[in-house]
């Protein structure tokens, strides 16, 4: 399936592309830096790295397309036979300076086993220290606009996936306030594919206005030592839940995976302050209070 | 097996108050604070930790004591029939807050089943940003000296457990200069059982003499921004250790232990740079060679 390998590597290629230009125009004074990089068995990747920008403190915009024999790891994992697979994607995290913007992450991704079997799969999530009420909404309801224009029951769906997915379940709570989240979209059928191809591309095309939305709304903002603390604790909780719970994370490490592509998600500072608790009706608190409990946005 | 579990505590108890005394004399000035806590199925346990003492940046020497039925996960994880446990045990993480003074971490444990098994399980590590040799030469000697009052086979077989514990896959790199690590001593018969209750107090009673004199060595030796950065990238990777890797840390977190006793271990705060390598030559690439190549000490 040639000609879908091209497809696909083109829209993610472009992807990657045009989220980094709006990244960069938004942020002001950060560029990122670009590394090629081949995989021995086959394919390879770009990684694009902003730090210590005028917003994003660390981000990475990253594409990859590899190809070869299915590794056993994956073979076991996924209980697939086939000999043969092709993988591509795009994954983004963004951790900004100012505690009032919120973390961003997103991935797409498209998958080809020798089989005829492929899907596609992926979604975004934000991660705020601070949550804003109308950010979470406007957030939410440009997601659900996505996935109303392909299916009207997919929000609800792919809503409930994130908010059971993204949970860090030894703190009881939810790294952020969720978003989308959709695996084994089943890309077998050539329509199918085109349909969820163009399914994918709109995710990632919701990203770049919504999160330099997001970026411009906040990152004048003033903020003090213990809003940044807060932020620093949020941080940790994501490091807890990347480094335990994600599948993507876990795999990539277990199987030899490029160690620094996989970790550009951990935050560039982050802080554990024993039994650590916001105080009483404080912002901090109230923030907490969503992640302890999934809201309703939209 | 009542007498025992008393005996135990006792040793264990005795050991958490003669180390903390040793750490606040060294310190000079912070103060462990303590939390009483009871496990809802059985017995509980005594949680002291110190922030922002002198040398001390964060450190938790806590003591705990559990029993009851035996939980269907810990059935599962050792492939255990018995109806009911006991266990308690000591762990200790510091954190110090001068990056030429070493991480360390110790933990003595006792395990008995009501089928009649019974071991004990335990080991120190030392972690030091900076490594001195002769650091971790005095460090590996009074542990082999430990070893050797029981066993003249123990200490390498240990050191050997401890470089192959410590190994931070993803990195193909050891979180620190290792130490020694042991688990499962058979303590079934009574004789089997004093002499590895002497032996478990025998390497806790090595923690406070020979960290203190490493404490003592380095508190107040000046550091650069540089060498503080060092040590918060260190930090990142005894993060990346204990969620990724450590049995306890994982096994504790998956079965609903006390997260915030369990994860006393993570840092203060750490560093993630991306790419970050030392430069050739320097003094940070010196002590990366000891974590990349693990030494023999003694």
């Amino acid at each position: 399936m040639k000609e879908r390998r091209e497809l696909v590597q083109q829209g993610f290629r472009k992807l990657q592309t045009d989220i980094i230009a709006a990244l960069e125009a938004e942020d002001g004074k950060g560029r990122f830096t670009t590394e090629v990089w081949e995989r021995p068995g086959g394919g390879g990747g770009i990684t694009r790295l902003l730090t210590n920008g005028n917003v994003i403190e660390k981000g990475g915009v990253n594409f990859s397309a590899v190809f070869g024999e299915t590794p056993e790891a994956i073979r076991s994992a996924f209980g697939i036979g086939a000999e043969s697979f092709f993988a591509s994607g795009v994954s983004i995290v963004i951790h900004p300076e100012n505690p009032m913007v919120p973390i961003i992450h997103m991935n797409v991704r498209y998958f080809e086993l020798s089989d005829g079997n492929a899907w596609f799969g992926g979604g975004i999530d934000l991660t705020p220290a601070y949550v804003f009420y109308e950010d979470g909404q406007a957030f939410h309801l440009a997601l659900k606009e996505v996935c109303d224009r392909f299916d009207p029951e997919w929000y609800g769906l792919f809503k409930e996936n994130a908010d059971r997915y993204f949970r860090i379940k030894h703190r009881n709570e939810s790294r952020g306030i969720g978003g989308i989240f959709y695996d084994r979209l089943n890309a077998r059928e050539d329509k199918d594919f085109e349909r969820l191809q163009e399914f994918s591309l709109a995710v990632g095309n919701t990203f770049a206005p919504v999160y330099t939305m997001l970026m411009n709304l906040h990152k004048n903002k003033p903020f003090t030592p213990k809003e940044k603390f807060w932020q620093l604790h949020r941080r940790s909780r994501y490091v807890e839940f990347n480094l335990v719970y994600d599948a993507g994370t876990r795999f990539g490490l277990e199987t030899n995976g490029r160690t620094e592509s996989i970790l550009m998600s951990m935050p560039p500072v982050a802080c554990w302050e024993s039994n650590f608790t916001p105080e009483a009706g404080s912002e901090e608190e109230k923030s907490q209070h969503y992640f302890t409990n999934p809201a309703v946005w939209v």
